[in-house]
């Protein structure tokens, strides 16, 4: 069976008392000109609490002959009841940090062994809905390494990550011919082709 | 008062019940291996029958003799409870295609007066935790226009935007910087200058 075999059987309300993973929360805040109001927000309930953020971004480059090519994933994701297109990604760990984390997702989804090279600021990933937030970090894949040659991804159980990789230059063109075959494409790899189809008109 | 005068008073649950704006859902889903397995999802109450998306963020920029320029805005988010620096964006009206919203919502939120030239794919903001998602419309803004030399935003009660425009070249270090000085950055914004970072890397 494949990622696309995969589908919603049924959805209905969720009890806060019977939400185990994620939390609504009721926000009273004072607005920009001292006046009273409330907000409504999503929360996870898994944040460590030795860290800042929910999760970690994997951008992952390898340097082929061709030309580089990001590593990417098909994954189904059961809130939209659809296979998305995604950079390697995951929940942090008690203890990690960001780098930590990346380098661990990225063996247990991927099978790349890697090394951090660069890390971005905090990234929020809806702030006026919710608090989830991540880091990207930017990891070296070193070709000539026997692990990196032959895969061997170690996915946790109820885990079903396809993994491919797709030319940087292509990115955004690659995002269009996935939506139209009926994946749904993650905001991270969506808006990462879209910076990098600006800084082509940019000169 | 300016946005950074904003504060979040305090916190706590929200019953499904009394929430108006977002709710938890609970998803029963056949994994790819024929697995029945359960999911907890957030989505938003808001999204008009009308279209298959949440709402727009609006890619606006502006070619300035110094080079080309984005537009941005620092608004007060309660769910992080922290100014953000993000794209102009905002949720879809019923009835509006994707890119009349962006250009209703520019203008309401910048007073910058623009026409749609490219819209992105639909963007996913975080599937594995909610449905919520949007596209992004790149809008073509005519400098010679009046309207765009004297901008007249108009904000509704409530909202607090200022406006301003980054160098497109500078976006990434701008980025850290404006992490430095404490304000937080959107992953809409946040992953467009890792783009643009990564394509200057590509050749």
């Amino acid at each position: 069976m494949t990622s696309s075999d995969a589908k919603v059987l049924s959805h209905g309300p969720l009890s806060d008392d019977e939400a185990r993973w994620i939390k609504l929360t009721k926000i009273t805040y004072r607005d920009p000109a001292g006046t009273t109001r409330t907000w409504e927000s999503a929360e996870r309930r898994t944040r460590p609490a030795t860290t800042d953020i929910d999760g970690v971004g994997i951008v992952a480059i390898l340097d082929k002959p061709s030309g580089k090519e990001i590593v990417l994933q098909k994954q189904y994701r059961p809130p939209i009841d659809m296979v998305t297109i995604e950079v390697p990604a995951g929940l942090m760990d008690p203890g990690e940090s960001p780098e930590q984390a990346a380098v661990r997702e990225l063996r247990e989804e991927t099978g790349y062994v890697g090394v951090p090279s660069q890390t971005s600021p905090v990234m929020f990933n809806d702030p006026g809905f919710c608090n989830t937030n991540l880091r990207m970090v930017h990891v070296t894949i070193d070709m000539s390494l026997p692990e990196n040659q032959e895969l061997k991804p170690q996915l946790e159980d109820g885990e079903f990550i396809d993994v491919f990789t797709v030319p940087l230059a292509d990115l955004w063109d690659e995002c269009k011919n996935f939506e139209a075959q009926g994946y749904a494409i993650d905001a991270r790899i969506g808006t990462l082709a879209e910076g990098i189809l600006i800084a082509s008109q940019l000169s």
